[in-house]
């Protein structure tokens, strides 16, 4: 398809056209009473580990963030993936 | 940041505000040259696995769904948590 992106228009540049990206984004609701442990951040390392079990992950490539969002804790984990390594 | 918009203005209603939830999108933005397997639903049966070390899931309460939106590849899982089971 990539011959075909050239002429429907559809510009991508060098640095861009190789990359591939993994986003995983793990949200928990917790109700108001609550008062249980946080595993988010225990998750996000076995989550990461997981991952990597599937594509080459660069500790580099990966950024991390953990916010609340009202009743929501939002884990955010963003990859980007090596050329080739997807799938092995 | 788009994706973190299907949990927030998300309005809950008294039946479901009990309930405690876990979800997890994970999506994989593929390059258009990209042929390589795709490793999400293998993902997702790991991904599942490590969440029930955190959190007790019974598999009835569980909900997937596998979609592609253009480049995207969107894997996403809902978990309604039993009472009393998270963090333990």
């Amino acid at each position: 398809m990539s011959l075909l992106n050239r002429f429907l228009g559809n510009p991508q540049n060098s640095a861009t056209i190789a990359k591939e990206r993994l986003q995983v984004i793990i949200a928990h609701e917790r109700n108001s009473q609550s008062s249980k442990a946080d595993f988010l951040p225990a998750l996000q390392r076995e989550l990461i580990s997981v991952i990597s079990k599937y594509v080459q992950v660069n500790l580099d490539d990966i950024t991390v963030s953990l916010e609340k969002h009202g009743n929501y804790e939002v884990l955010e984990v963003n990859i980007v993936l090596p050329e080739s390594t997807v799938g092995r």
